[in-house]
């Protein structure tokens, strides 16, 4: 395995349970895990760059990103179906940069580009059918317990004993690690 | 098995785990399940309608139902013991219409009728009492591991092996799609 | 067993899981069961009132109570170390009426006269310490799964087998529908 | 075992299970147990002083902190890879104190300074790597059921059946009270 120098993540059902709470008043929440947080804390201290790529577009996602502090942001990437653009944001400013409409490897792979590593040196975790482009083309694949079957079909992919939201982030920061020398 | 041309589901114990989260400033919340979501998705891009069917009238539903670009929304439908009148939402615009008190399968043979399909064409999943009329009616009725023992009777009944709200609609729209040719 | 002809239940533990969410604005959330409210609306459909005891005070509470329509609530009651009057509502109001400190057995007692029928036809679930005086008082005593091991061993008390929050009470009001004639 | 004098937690994963439920609006929620606010009632009741030490700076725990009036609060102690100060709050008047940055440990030991007391004479429950300092110093270690690793093999650690935010603090606390006398 290549070293990892980029760590990405969907967000529903990996660093979430899949649990989308709707309220009367039109708010929405998500539940994500102290664990998680965490992890990603470890890997970027070890200067590993961890972001978020997932296809919905909600500022629940992006006060989780802030407060984590990752280093990067991009929603409604891989949305199938519909033509929104997939907006990127600024960790600084938390400024949306609208861009094309991407799928999610697109995404990612213009995110290699920039930091000049290659697809090689990326984990990517996710857990539904709109993940497997991107998981196909990862170095790192992985998997939380309750990924669609697809997914688990993914060649080489690491399927991990947690559960998303409850601590699969968390177990896959701690696999790279063990990997990083 | 008729072809299936329209998807109903109930919503509390169905599209949730049974969960009602009541706030003290008055608002309440639901939780939902991404897996379900992406479910519907498919099935509406195989070309098979999809609504929702649901005794409660709250601004959870219709807000998760427009959300998911479903194709019907019917509130109040089913409820027991009283006799507030069922409103349908239009898609486009989610104005109510007020209609006069309907059971559950009468509300579903109306959308037949409109259809100009069968009750025989239809899915529907339900988890309690107040489902029995329209799951006994419908082509094909289903119901999540967490319904109630009477709903399990219901003759020729899909019993899913997810609970509400944990991908049990999610299972249920894979099952639909693997039968469509 | 006497008929039983009130039934109440505390709140959190056994019309909730214990939860009690805490939001930064100062708001409070509890997450209910749409089946032990169901379970509660057939139970007062069969001439069975119905009423919530708790010690807490909260508009949550009274949020749900109010959208079940029960017969009674009492909030302040039993609650020890702490010398706060307790409140009844008024179902039709909503208006409080401060009562002097009362245990939850002496409001049940309170109860009782008002409707001139004895502890032996009520039913009352609990399921922590604080319980334990209206638990060995009452003819019909009950516990979810979840409760302290002081309240499982109340003499004669019906231990059910789902946990509050999840059908507990939906259980116990089927079970008294069952030996109702 | 020395007599323990006071008993601190921390908060997520310990006093929750490791939820944090993040809105669309920018609030917070955490999810507390019922029986665990019961349990640090009896043990104050008791005579044992009980206080919250966490990483976080919230006013979720802020209000819980006021709800149970708990003897002691530190927000921010142990924030690992930051320099903010730690603050203190007041049980009186929830003004903060803003403090130089101190880990878990020397917040701890601050604490015993003032009550004249020994570590011998604490209890705290942790679950992650930022607790192992105070974990090792105390005179009674402890950890939830849902621990990681490094901290499960801390030397005497006292390892809990139940998970955090489902009733773990609960379970200490009367562990507490069957060893004092």
């Amino acid at each position: 395995m290549r070293q990892i120098k980029l760590f990405l993540t969907d967000v529903d059902g990996c660093l979430t349970d899949g649990g989308m709470y709707y309220a009367a008043d039109g708010n929405e929440l998500k539940r994500f895990c102290v664990y998680d947080g965490m992890g990603m804390v470890m890997l970027r201290k070890a200067g590993i760059q961890c972001g978020i790529l997932t296809s919905e577009t909600t500022d629940i996602v992006l006060n989780r990103a802030r407060n984590l502090k990752l280093d990067h942001l991009f929603m409604g990437a891989g949305r199938q179906f519909e033509t929104l653009p997939i907006c990127r944001f600024s960790p600084a400013t938390a400024e949306p940069v609208q861009l094309q409409q991407l799928t999610k490897k697109e995404a990612c792979e213009m995110l290699c580009r920039e930091m000049n590593i290659s697809l090689d040196e990326v984990c990517y975790i996710g857990d539904d059918i709109n993940d497997l482009d991107i998981l196909q083309a990862v170095g790192l694949p992985a998997c939380p317990k309750n990924a669609m079957k697809e997914v688990k079909a993914v060649k080489n992919i690491l399927q991990l004993s947690h559960s998303g939201g409850e601590g699969a982030v968390r177990e896959l920061c701690e696999y790279i690690l063990s990997q990083t020398n």
